[in-house]
């Protein structure tokens, strides 16, 4: 098992980063591979305390920013961390990188230096969305702006490889995202997509799922086009952040209020914690042929370590074994 | 000024249908002509001691159910209080239908039986989404499933006349809903709309916006396809609710909690109503040759009084004269 970290990546790289990796390598008792300038790494580490033993750091001289065009940056910048990062898992089964980078970049560079899962056409970005009563897993969050139906086949089928084997569910539901729950409704993309869900023996297609209902955690997998997962991905973050805001202006609004305020104190931060959908671990890039999970733009050091743990159950979980090998079952699916 | 309800539309059809009317005979001094089943109808009015003075009941034998197929419905059921209601108001500016009945039908009948603004490719149903800041115009909220760039731009112009006129906002700000800032972003659709919207003259059009600055409140009105507008304002509701329930599981933990709970039950209570995003009026449905407003499915008789009242601004303001007036201006945009 190789853990990567792009040791470069990320809003407050590199100090929350390599602490976030300390705090792994202290908790799981892993070997972590940092890659980036290596003079500030060894710093945060010696300034850490860090068990140097513990890490190996691969040296390099470029860093691709958050403001870089992703395709140019990766084609370009081939001694950056992210870069040198995917080129050390393409095509191992067995090692993964974990990045807070710039997120078109790690998707440009999926395609391009590590590539696809032979069969799948498009890669997906998943995230878990922590709802009320259970966590669904939303895909394609953003990796795709147009999609075939196939491809949202393809996303019905890796999803519920990664819920089964990493979430641990079962036989996991699948939903189609739509605007009403009857097979007829939607979008040309999405009736077509419907139909070819109907007959995959290898998923549980539960059918349509209106966005009302997303929220009350309906289906274990949620599947959509990249444009329409990426909105609701940051619609729910906004809104959230938004209602908190909204509940404070109603505890302040007297002396009464800011009395009884103050008391659910402790109870208001937990469920305001729990709004926090940003920092559920990381997000995997599904169908590559490579391990790759991005982290949130602004992890810090508890954000990272979750990350880390989350690329952990990848590779115990064989993800990429099983999705390879779903590919090749599905084809009797006749996607 | 012509004010006419679809007697029999929605859920608690007719009872609060009627109430509702006559809460808006009482308020604002109107006329209102209902369709319907004149029996019931009658007796409704009968039962609330109503001044049928105020009341013209146009009767009619069939309705149209929440489950009708709507273009189907459309067709057959010529009879129907909303296929009535819809020929009363066509081609009429200075009438307007109300009704809470089956959204499908109403925007398949507002299509075959008014037709369309001259000009106008595509109509849209617009909704006002109250932000903590601000108040949002999204539109298109679900006629159309699939667009063109031409009809983002339409609904653009459509929602600014509508802002200005009846809602009053001067030089209304437009965005278009998009996965990223720049002009770059999004699939085909977008980055198309957002060309031809940047040179349209008679709008003040912003660029993109995230989906994470929306409930921020940062454009007055918000441009996107069916699909994603139906989506987002379903969501809103949804995760609206679910939050709250989050946020009610959180203060019912111990004893502590609910007696703070308890002390801050009526801020609760407004900040509850404050969520209630689908109570807002009635949903206009914009560029159809006469005035229709959609009232939620569940509307009770406060919520059919406040689509009422909007009706009467829709008129008053003459909003579709203002439509017309800006589809021979845009020409001049090359739309």
């Amino acid at each position: 098992m190789k853990i990567v970290v792009d040791g470069m990546g990320g809003d407050h790289a590199p100090h929350e980063i390599v602490k976030g990796c300390l705090e792994a390598v202290k908790e799981y008792g892993i070997r972590i591979t940092l890659t980036g300038d290596s003079t500030k790494l060894e710093q945060e580490l010696k300034n850490l305390n860090a068990p140097l033993e513990s890490f190996e750091i691969i040296h390099t001289s470029e860093v691709i920013t958050m403001d870089d065009p992703p395709v140019k940056a990766i084609k370009r910048k081939t001694d950056s961390s992210m870069v040198k990062g995917l080129e050390m898992i393409r095509g191992n089964f067995s090692s993964v990188l974990i990045s807070a980078g710039n997120t078109g970049a790690l998707l440009a560079g999926g395609l391009l230096k590590v590539g696809r899962i032979k069969g799948i056409d498009r890669p997906a970005l998943t995230s878990l969305l922590p709802f009320r009563k259970s966590n669904t897993l939303l895909l394609d969050m953003g990796a795709n702006t147009e999609c075939k139906p196939e491809n949202l086949a393809q996303f019905a089928m890796m999803g519920s490889v990664y819920m089964e084997s990493v979430v641990g569910k079962k036989n996991p539901t699948v939903g189609l995202l739509n605007i009403g729950t009857e097979e007829t409704k939607g979008s040309e993309l999405y009736k077509a997509a419907y139909q070819i869900m109907k007959g995959m023996q290898h998923i549980n297609f539960v059918g349509n799922v209106e966005a009302r209902d997303v929220p009350e955690g309906v289906v274990d997998i949620l599947v959509c086009d990249g444009f329409t997962g990426n909105i609701v991905l940051k619609y729910t973050e906004g809104l959230a952040y938004s209602l908190f805001g909204m509940l404070k202006d109603v505890m302040m609004k007297n002396t009464v209020s800011k009395v009884a305020a103050l008391i659910l104190k402790p109870s208001l931060r937990e469920f305001k914690n729990g709004m926090d959908y940003t920092e559920v671990g990381g997000a995997p890039l599904l169908g590559i042929n490579g391990g790759v999970i991005k982290a949130h733009g602004s992890s810090n050091a508890a954000a990272m370590k979750n990350a880390i743990r989350q690329g952990m159950l990848y590779l115990e979980n064989g993800v990429l074994e099983r999705i390879q090998n779903a590919v090749t079952a599905t084809v009797e699916d006749k996607l």
